[in-house]
């Protein structure tokens, strides 16, 4: 593709040669001639003068550099970066049409231009809208529905009645509808095994990260809201509702029957317990442990969680601990000989 | 199945019509006419009045309301609840026999009503009790032995001479005998492996989690025992032991060759070091951290872990900190003052 | 395997009967006649006297008991212990050849002795090199290059173009080469996605655990370097680049763009943020939390991380928290009254 054409499809300002043809996005140190890069951030605008890339893109009013790379500017860098490399993909998706070597059951519904990959199993009834792309190795069990322009890596098994709503794409190895951790305990201290047979509701456009566990209920549902995105690793137990936009990292897991509002941001190996209710806009550093509700729009941190600006603090006090108690012991020293010299 | 029928078989009290419907399990918020749905815990009692549940499973000496569901009253809501659910499954599980695409090896013993999906890997030398479901995807290597009415979720590998009991659910992805993280550090600072040969031993009535990891030792075996259950995402490394009914909830790990005791409870993301004895009946609160060896009976948290109520004052102390501080500077200029003044 | 032949062969010196058949390596409690054992830490000498074992590895220099086992003296029993292992594994791996049951794409180039497992699909264009082994229900994405001598388990995913470098080990489950984790946020709060089309590359001698999750960036590459060796159920996010032998305990996080150094060791649970630079044989304990770059050498703990040394002093007194906050209190009383009776 010329500069110039990229240009276009990006609604990009361009500086400099649009006859350049472009094959690749790459990171601005990394990029060669033939590359866009992009510059997100104007304190690395130093970078201009020194990479090799052909193009960058860049924010509007940004300068161009003598004897360096064209320039295309734009409202957001960031997004037409994510736009660029969509347009200049050198990953061919995988052709329409059911592998000879996937196992698909009776009173399946496949709408148009579905791709099923090779030793996929698809269970009876199940249904996958048009567009839809399972990759090799997936397991969807009976009844399951899947919306339309989905992507279904690898290896993941989305369990029986599941339903994902449209353009929802699950990374390898995720695991969809297992069954909630739920137990009676008996007199003698055994456990009975609660039956798990209620939904799991996958809403437009959510993500779900590598290896990320998403369990049903024995009753209800467990749902996780459009535009969700959550990262690999992550565990969801039976009956939580995971908010529209909300951002679940790496590692993180929320216990049993807690609802978590729109636009919540839990950063990597957040815990969660069971329960709760977690306010629309709360951030969460990375490791909090959440054992109560939190209100909205609170950001904390620590474990038991605590307002990040307190945890900041009291975190500061924290290493000092040790020259603390060392000062009071004082102070109790001074005092006593202030008391001695009273009491004479 | 009619009202009366449930409550015959459930061995509760009915008041109210039996001759009702019952379809469903519900929770008594969702519940409609035709389901049954439970109060496990007399604080919701008023749903009672609002519910549009046909039946509700109830403690005996819950009083009926006028126009209300009819009533069952039982030993233990939560335990029919359970039972209930078992009785109006909707869900049906695969038929027996082997599907036509499933891989089996030589030597492989299959007991009567065995259920292998499709896609399944049999190793050479297998073995799988009567009843055992096995759901598409599966991976089980030569020489492993699974006992009688075993549910083995999709996608599962269980590896090479790996031993299940009777009544063993797994759920999907979890993996159950890889390599134990063994190394032998070398002068040059590389790492030689250990082979890891050992065994794995999971005892009748063990549930394990989806995506959960159990890995095998060198020499010796780890072993779950009896009645255990373990959660999502959990790790237990090569040469722990499991003790009988203890419970792990998601994302906890423990550490290569230590040994927990029964009826243990750790909950969500405790992580507990390695070669260490965590005594009968030890609870550990979320994300504790447990470097050292824990008496029976002990209730734990915090990272290093402490007594749980020696945890909770200081945790609220580490909040205070900031202003523990300004008190502790505060003192020491009025002691100054107070020395200055003493030695006029 | 006559004893007398594995000294020859792990290069020990034999006291004792080298006649004795060898069969089996057991834990020294557990070891029994035909079996050999080891005794890595002398502080265990007096297993010695006690154990059923036919041989036992040991330290040069370490004394015989009278009608004990023969010893087998070693420059390093451990390491001895480990080729033990290996020369009496009695685990027989894959033959070579590709199972009929593969699915095995076009342009698809296997070097000599390849073993293909059962129900594996390889995508277009990948490559295998000599001797390695791949176990049932492995999904090998389009382009993906392989070296020699590499043991990928059951049911792992390896994405497309992703390389993995000589000796590689992969657990079961493990996923390599899934999507990073990146979304621009619009205007509207909601996120788009930013293809992840970059690479990951797996250096020689590297080992991942099962069902460990590493992303793939959207530009640039993932890089684990030779000789790492990473446990379980670990999350390597996009672009990270992990140095020569280091160690990942299991559930270890490492967020986007961080450059992990050479010999470090993270132990279980530790969680690192994005664009950090953690230096050269930096120790993390476990669940440690590193929010902040880390200079090489270092050994830390705690969330948020500080020096090893200083956390335990303050965890310390983070028990005595209630304490100490009660002398403060009593230092007010007391001093309140001091000030009171100089006032007089």
């Amino acid at each position: 593709m010329t500069l110039r054409e990229l240009a276009d499809r990006l609604q990009c300002n361009l500086t400099g040669d649009g006859d350049v043809n472009i094959t690749r996005v790459a990171a601005i140190e990394q990029a060669g001639p033939g590359d866009v890069t992009f510059l997100a951030n104007p304190k690395y605008q130093s970078h201009l003068a020194t990479t090799n890339a052909s193009a960058v893109l860049v924010a509007r009013g940004t300068s161009a550099v003598d004897g360096g790379p064209a320039l295309l500017e734009c409202a957001n860098p960031y997004l037409a970066f994510a736009q660029a490399l969509e347009l200049l993909r050198q990953v061919s998706m995988p052709p329409a049409g059911v592998d000879a070597s996937a196992v698909v059951g009776t009173d399946v519904t496949l709408a148009e231009q579905v791709s099923i990959g090779a030793l996929c199993v698809i269970g009876d009834g199940a249904s996958l809208g048009a567009r839809t792309i399972v990759f090799p190795g997936v397991v969807i069990g009976p009844g399951a529905v899947i919306g339309d322009d989905c992507v279904i890596h690898a290896r993941v098994s989305i369990r029986e009645r599941i339903q994902l709503g449209h353009r929802v794409v699950v990374q390898d190895g995720a695991v969809i509808g297992s069954d909630g951790f739920g137990f009676v305990r008996l007199a003698d201290g055994t456990h009975t095994k609660i039956p798990q047979h209620g939904d799991v509701v996958i809403e437009d456009d959510v993500e779900i990260g590598a290896n990320t566990t998403i369990d049903r209920p024995a009753v209800g549902e467990t749902r996780i809201r459009k535009g969700a995105k959550i990262d690999n690793l992550v565990q969801i137990a039976h009956g939580v509702s995971v908010g529209e936009r909300t951002i679940f990292a790496a590692q993180v897991g929320v216990a049993g029957s807690t609802q978590v509002a729109e636009d919540v941001v839990l950063a990597g190996q957040v815990g969660v317990a069971g329960h709760l209710k977690i306010g629309k806009g709360v951030i969460a550093t990375a490791q909090t442990g959440i054992p109560n509700s939190v209100d909205a729009g609170t950001m904390i941190s620590g474990y038991p969680a605590i307002p990040n600006r307190d945890w900041l603090k009291s975190s500061a006090v924290f290493r000092q601990l040790p020259a603390l108690k060392k000062r009071v012991a004082e102070l109790e020293q001074r005092i006593a000989e202030l008391e001695e010299k009273l009491s004479e």
